[in-house]
């Protein structure tokens, strides 16, 4: 994982000595520490690794880790108490002067329990730099992410299969984790979106005991975590024949979406991604009905940075793998989204999610 | 939800004139935002509430959960761009000067977007006043809480159905999941547990391919998340007659949880129960196998602060939620654990997840 911690340096703003990824206790759980350390298994709640211009890396694991964290580091350092946690921290960071942190995963507490070990520090937020070296996935990334992608894609085009009115919208996000999880994912990539009728207008709904009904169009988001990488996939259905509104809609976000991954290339504007796709159905009577951005990187996050937005000024990058994903919202007559997970080429870009997405109605 | 903010100004240990929670992007979401408003539905990234010492909120949310927020906060204020955010800070917080942070949660890119808006104010970490708080449930946590706890007693007490030689650890962990999801779990509380043989000497071991043998313990380590709140159960079980060790160990690890489980109530100290426990195991061969402090209290997140370990010095009050949960881990050979969850109350407490938990053979 030498080259990961060297990527993270050539990203940084302005120089440090060192970089501290450090966890507090789950959910905060930081994602570089496991992008630094290649570590598959376990938890790592309090552990915390030091890395080094060189490209090197220290591991301090609890002893509650210590298995996992050997089976891969032999020279990992064990702490059991909090002062030799404490104490590994003052001697370990000796002599270093500007220490970079990740600001989007450390805790205040984690903060201060380093300012009490190394008071002198002068601590630098080098997020951004985490956040850029991480976005360009190397060949093992892609590997995971791309079989993490066929487990959804293979499980969403199983829905017609599985769907049927009066299944509740949990019963079918149910059936949908425990179809993935059985090809081999660890575990959904986030709790699956299951959302009937007009519960779909609504992006981010929970699944309830709401039944499908003849006329719904059924929303599903999902994704697989495959070796900690995750996917992220949505396709919309519809139980029956449609009314208008929705199979205008559907029309819409697929010629919307199809359009934005054609322009998808090395060296495109992220941001003109977005304005593609939003223009696109803006011209239409939908206008302001696309209520969010078009896409974002997967990673060992579902949201692993990279927001394809308006306000982005990042270019495409070969090997960023980025979600495609317009919708719109109509509240109390329904969504739809189609999402898509594509890799960055060259000369364009690879579709790793192939489920297919022409219009069905069910 | 007005209680709750109230029991948190009561639980802090120094003044101040408002606490702000506030969430970055997942995983760095602060399970306290969903204490003290009661949100059921959406993810709320980037969102923010500031309490108030009279128990009154304020609650601002993205553009994108405004349907989720404006459900249970008519008066919620909507953002959509980061200088909306900025400023509504800004605003809200006018004549704040000492501002509690809940420092287990919020992330150092948080707090700089904090103190960009308002740079004069002064914070205080009271992330120890938001665990006091969220440790007493009150009537409405303690019914979800009932029922994440019998969804996942109901699937433990089906595994000796499905369970069968050839099985692989990760199918297993893919059925429990699925049974716990039919029945109504949004998702489990943490990806579930299963453990064969000697894999479950290792106490966070991650589901393998590993196949079920005659002869093996297999461990189950799951909980079911209900409306938000989880709950967190063990069962070791055996596949065909253990060898003597393993029998034992079961045996000691039975009398110990029991033994904890029957000094529980209002006013035990918390440490007294984890010295119960394990001198019970101390006392036999196994001394030191018990590697792990006996207990958490669960709720909003499945660690929920309330650790039963020999350093804490908590006394237990009626309407904690806690797990007990001794084991006994001998490398090479496996681990048996045993954990139940149970309500504290004035005369003893209530036992939450009830499959059996007799040795069983299967």
């Amino acid at each position: 994982m030498n080259g990961r911690v060297k990527r993270v340096f050539a990203n940084l703003a302005e120089e440090v000595d060192a970089i501290l990824l450090i966890n507090d206790a789950e959910p905060n759980i930081d994602q570089s520490f496991f992008y630094v350390t290649g570590l598959e298994s376990g938890l790592f709640e309090g552990c915390f690794v030091i890395l080094w211009p060189d490209g090197s890396l220290d591991l301090f694991s609890s002893k509650l880790e210590e298995t996992s964290a050997r089976s891969v580091f032999e020279g990992v350092r064990i702490f059991d108490k909090a002062a030799d946690r404490e104490r590994m921290l003052r001697e370990s960071l000796k002599g270093v002067k500007r220490l970079g942190l990740n600001g989007a995963a450390i805790t205040l507490r984690s903060l201060r329990e380093i300012k009490k070990a190394v008071p002198e520090i002068e601590e630098v937020d080098v997020w951004k730099a985490l956040e850029r070296a991480r976005l360009v996935k190397d060949d093992d990334e892609i590997a995971r992410i791309r079989e993490a992608c066929k487990i959804a894609s293979d499980v969403a085009e199983e829905i017609p299969d599985f769907l049927t009115t009066g299944m509740t919208e949990y019963e079918a996000a149910a059936e949908i984790a425990y179809r993935m999880q059985k090809k081999g994912a660890t575990s959904p990539s986030f709790d699956p979106n299951a959302s009937f009728g007009a519960n779909s207008a609504e992006p981010h709904h929970v699944p309830t005991n709401r039944k499908l009904s003849r006329g719904d169009c059924a929303l599903f988001d999902f994704g697989a975590k495959y070796r900690r990488y995750c996917s992220d996939i949505t396709r919309t259905f519809f139980s029956g024949k449609p009314n208008e509104d929705l199979e205008e809609m559907y029309s819409i976000v697929l010629e919307a979406q199809k359009a934005a991954i054609r322009m998808m290339r090395a060296g495109v504007k992220a941001k003109d991604i977005d304005v593609c796709a939003r223009s696109i159905i803006d011209a239409t009577r939908f206008r302001g009905r696309f209520i969010h951005s078009i896409g974002h990187a997967i990673g060992l996050s579902v949201h692993d940075g990279g927001r394809i937005a308006a306000e982005e000024s990042f270019a495409l990058e070969e090997n960023m793998i980025l979600t495609v994903e317009p919708g719109i919202y109509v509240p109390g007559i329904g969504g739809i989204r189609i999402e898509d997970d594509v890799r960055i080429t060259a000369s364009g870009c690879e579709l790793l999610t192939t489920a297919p997405k022409e219009m069905m109605v069910i």
